[in-house]
């Protein structure tokens, strides 16, 4: 009799554990993700060659609404692009992905952008599309972007793209700096 | 002997209990966000003052396209903004945020529109990025948005945005309630 | 004493596969879900018809950025649409949501879109939005765009849209396949 009590306090200590481990790490796993390592990171530069109406060649986006005048930081413009990814900062580089969308400036008093577009991975390592947008705050050194979903190998990801400007060469060629990280990877 | 099997039995026992725990609490978690409250909410005003070709020194949204002639409700009209977001509903309050993105007009035979959008936060309160995308659809006396992605203090956030139409004034400023509530914070 | 001691060591190590069971119950529900049917998934059909400047009875989007002179396959068109859904492929049966967005042409060598949209239901089986976005990388016969939002009866839904084309009629007429899979359910 004392045993079975014994035994019947053990088991609903361990079952109080059992609902603390369950709680705990349910909210452990949504707190570290934050100070962890993503699940999955890797770094891409984008290269923008903005046609100038004669080199569709080389060209990858066109402007396909103008600038406003509202101010004087192109509010408007809107930019549509299929441009390549990669690993490292040479134009000419073979691309793993390209990043297909659009952007648009949107500030009166300084240049200040808002992205959407899809990376689009077609090579041994990777198959599959991410999707991105949010605002491009040009004058921060770096500025952050949600990856809202994923399909093919990123699969329902998602995550954080950090963008950094690597190079402005005048009016039609800019690069950036993409560090992508996933939180969520299943 | 017969001691270690009642010892076993109830380890069995407690296991599937942990079994269940786990199992319900992750399915509990799911379940309660919809009648939970949300990990944080606020309510923000929008406010957008578009372009007369004039006066841009108050005005925070452009044209970028026309409107098309399939219908008269503006079908097709795209407009970018940068508009100031406050804590009530005065134009001239201290903004505590900027929504930055667009919006253009889409149903042939009412007003309806569809948005994206970014919440950008640079106070002492808030530093970081909501992203938001969905149908505005401008007869219903609320309509519900996605918050896709979060960066910064909304590190990976998502949610809803509850539109509701403050005023109309005219063809230049318009402003909207945003109730925001994120269901998954970090 | 030794009964003490043994349920002591029962407990630690029920506690030890406490933490085993949630663990890989954790690992396994986003594992599974990969390969797991979908937690809600249906087939819809989406019926573009283009305003072409004089059928606005029948015309359900309409082009607000013509397309650009970089290359061949209208690249930088931009069109918005209102368009209708249907359970079947006939584009005069009753439409059971609307797909309201805009997608571009964004490749200089052959025909590639870019969608953003959000189904709206109103009907008496679903009330609520399903928010998609991606790359419409027309060559190849299906294409998984992401679902990062929903509201109403899809709140706060994510999932996969992969598109398939069913019809292309000449320039003013198109209908696509959706098949709609949520992963992500509340």
């Amino acid at each position: 009799m004392r045993g079975e009590t014994s035994e019947n306090l053990a088991s609903y200590f361990i079952l109080f554990l059992g609902i603390a481990v369950a709680s705990h790490s349910a909210l452990a796993s949504k707190k570290l993700l934050k100070e962890q390592s993503p699940c999955k990171s890797f770094v891409l530069y984008y290269h923008d060659t903005l046609f100038n109406g004669t080199d569709a060649v080389n060209a990858t986006s066109a402007m396909v609404a103008n600038k406003t005048s509202l101010g004087d930081f192109n509010f408007g413009m809107l930019v549509v692009f299929d441009d390549p990814m990669t690993t490292d900062n040479h134009l000419l580089s073979p691309p793993v992905a390209r990043a297909q969308g659009f952007y648009f400036y949107d500030k009166k008093n300084e240049y200040n952008a808002w992205f959407a577009y899809t990376l689009v991975f077609n090579s041994s390592e990777h198959k599959g599309t991410l999707n991105i947008m949010g605002a491009d705050l040009m004058p921060e050194k770096t500025r952050d972007l949600s990856v809202v979903g994923g399909t093919g190998d990123f699969f329902m990801a998602r995550g954080i793209v950090t963008l950094q400007t690597d190079t402005l060469q005048g009016d039609f060629y800019f690069r950036l700096k993409m560090d992508i990280k996933l939180y969520e990877c299943y």
